[in-house]
């Protein structure tokens, strides 16, 4: 856990403002739920390994007694937990405000959760999570939004120094669908997946061979492994059901096809301003509607039959937020259309899109925001309160924002932190001096 | 605690939001702490009754053992706590971070604390702080520096609908003082103190029945009837040092009258637009420099010489901000200048001001955004998904926010709902309409 010092508070409360208000103009609107949740809601096995990095709050007025008898149960000397992610709570949420809420609910989530991992670089005990979910819409239309509504808060924070992401996209359906094909029985694709997910880091022979070493279905492997060596490319190509379909064993089921082809119909609809593909390789694929043209465009998404994502509540669409200068994801969601219902007694349609808050600060220039001019006003020890008071009121009327130091022996250190600090600007005032002769300087 | 809707969130991040400006404009910087400290530091004798209500994190990794053991030391079973204030942690973030902060620092923290309150109406048991302070200056200057500073936000959040309060001022010397000079023993101050502060609640008569039911020197009580039962008024006045000293016994102590009587003139210098005195009462008090003109000035700052506020480490200047259609505070603080020491092993002065977030955004209307459209696209079942989103990404490249709607059979429903969440325009798209006839109607 850390402490934030006014520079890097700066920094991250400027992101939060641009991601907030993209995901507002795109219809979002934010809501906001307790840090603790029940302890039983937390550990409802929704939350998958999460679960068990979950602060737990100690129940209060127990009494000798009770504190004994719970060393048979430990469970009884908690009630309360701080949440872990923002997915959960957002569930319980709906099931208990949705008499007030639209059909199709749009949700914004900005906010803190706590995990009690182990210190290791880049892992944090507490982080800020950004989420974005629709719920009641079952359509490919949903995914469109979080995809058009997190691209485009990306293209806003092009402005404070990061570079155009792009969103990689497949389907947990044309996963279990591509593992049968193969011959894995239905009980040993949940391990296979998690094999399968390591791809990026061990590499195809790596996969292969974690996969025998486990025991999986020799035959199956050896179709994936055919399958794996073919000749092709994952890299960056214009998006739509050929490629789809190019990258997929053949026969892969048209429903499920349908709705990538019309998640990226719509995406590209949505973004007009990208250019055409590459050499137009990707022109005429015939379906014959508006929505087609867009499958011909060069739209920030590529599918990726291997991305897997962990969590065991995705049902369907999954995406990973990518980025050209990291390799790592940005962040990352999915269909769940089987949680809410836990919590509801009646299943919903869910997807959700969660923007990594704390990776992308990392990526985000410290400029200072140019914008609004700020004043250190630099003032003798001997100038009187009311005097001084006066100057600043009157500098803040004028739009600055100012600071106020004493000076010191060392003007330039104190100059310098003050321009470190975010101030781009400086004045003198010595006592007695006319203020109409106020001087403002610029910093640095 | 509770869980916020998209339009009381909507209102709580537009306060927040005219907050952390203002606060930034008077040339605060913002720093954020962690929600948890460690179980010590929370519970050191600093944070008064509120520490009985910190919620405590239950530590991991407990055996059976360490459990049972704990049954004769419950604090055993728990390392770490949530805040239950702001001022805790500032302490403790400062002694942290001392070497890399300005000399005089100016933190603003907004954000949430816990307290395991009796649920009671206007209690909550998560909710939000908004604090401003100043460490590193014992002048007068930095009380100024926060009244102006919240002052000025309160005057900002006019515009929401909240109209101006003032600050209610007294120094815990002067009180301290006060008693003694009727002959109150040291010993029993802190007690009397506690009966001072119902004044407001009990009245004069109240206020000497108990404190004569509790045993206070007698000779003492009786000085301190006569003196409460003076003919004088609390009610607004023009702020100064003869205001000051008509309100307290004879003979109180020049240091301390004249940081209050600071605190007024550089209060009045930085807030120039406020009207002079009515009657011209104060004028021409004679002491000779610039900042007197301001004592003249009919400024928003009150003296109570029995304004006591609870919390034990106040040292120096107390205030409260009152406002004329609420009873009850909307925010207060003070000077406390032992307690960063207590954290440091080194005295600095420290004093800060509280803005009681949930009582103020009570007060602001939930008068929708005008500033930005807002517009609700009601569509047919049948549009196809791109180019719904691409007339969503046009209206938004106007400037636009938008939510997509499904139309329903009771369209008027519909946009009601859509205009109490802050919609103020809608159109409707029908599949196969042309794009360019979508017409934008006013909603409501």
């Amino acid at each position: 856990m850390r402490d934030f010092l006014p520079a890097d508070k700066a920094r991250r409360e400027r992101v939060l403002a641009v991601i907030r208000e993209r995901y507002r103009v795109h219809g979002f609107d934010e809501i906001e739920t307790p840090v603790m949740e029940e302890h039983g809601r937390l550990h409802a096995g929704i939350g998958g390994d999460n679960e068990k990095l979950a602060y737990n709050v100690l129940k209060r007025g127990l009494d000798e007694d009770a504190i004994r008898a719970a060393a048979d149960d430990p469970s009884a000397l908690t009630d309360l937990g701080l949440r872990y992610d923002l997915t959960v709570p957002l569930a319980r949420f709906y099931a208990t405000n949705r008499a007030q809420l639209p059909a199709v609910f749009r949700s914004i989530q900005i906010a803190p959760v706590w995990r009690a991992e182990r210190p290791q670089k880049g892992r944090y005990r507490q982080f800020v999570q950004c989420d974005i979910d629709i719920i009641g819409d079952a359509s490919a239309r949903a995914e469109s939004e979080l995809i058009v509504a997190t691209l485009d808060t990306l293209d806003t924070l092009d402005a404070l120094g990061l570079a155009g992401g792009s969103v990689r996209i497949n389907d947990r359906r044309v996963l279990d669908w591509m593992l049968e094909s193969f011959g894995f029985a239905a009980d040993e694709r949940p391990g296979v997946l998690i094999t399968i997910d390591k791809l990026d880091k061990i590499g195809p022979a790596g996969v292969v061979a974690e996969l025998r070493e486990r025991g999986a279905t020799a035959t199956a492997v050896d179709g994936f492994e055919a399958f794996l060596n073919r000749p092709m490319t994952l890299e960056y190509n214009p998006y739509g059901e050929r490629q789809i379909r190019k990258l997929l064993p053949a026969g892969a089921p048209d429903e499920i096809v349908a709705h990538l082809v019309g998640i990226g119909a719509a995406v590209a609809a949505a973004r007009p301003s990208t250019g055409s593909a590459p050499g137009g390789a990707e022109s005429a694929s015939g379906e014959g509607d508006s929505a087609v043209a867009g499958l011909e465009r060069d739209i920030p998404l590529v599918f990726d039959p291997f991305l897997v994502r962990g969590m065991g509540y995705y049902t369907g669409t999954i995406f990973e937020l990518a980025h050209p200068s990291v390799d790592y994801s940005l962040g990352g969601g999915g269909r769940y259309d089987g949680m809410i219902g836990r919590f509801l007694g009646q299943d919903v349609p869910a997807v959700g899109f969660s923007i990594g808050f704390e990776r992308i600060v990392d990526l985000i220039d410290e400029r200072a925001d140019a914008a609004s001019p700020a004043i250190v006003l630099v003032h003798d020890r001997d100038v009187p309160e009311a005097e001084l008071l006066a100057v600043k009121a009157a500098l803040i009327a004028q739009g600055s924002r100012v600071r106020l130091e004493q000076r010191t022996k060392n003007l330039k250190a104190l100059l310098e932190r003050s321009a470190s600090d975010g101030y781009t600007a400086f004045a003198t005032l010595a006592a007695g001096a006319a203020v109409d002769s106020l001087e403002v300087k610029p910093l640095g």
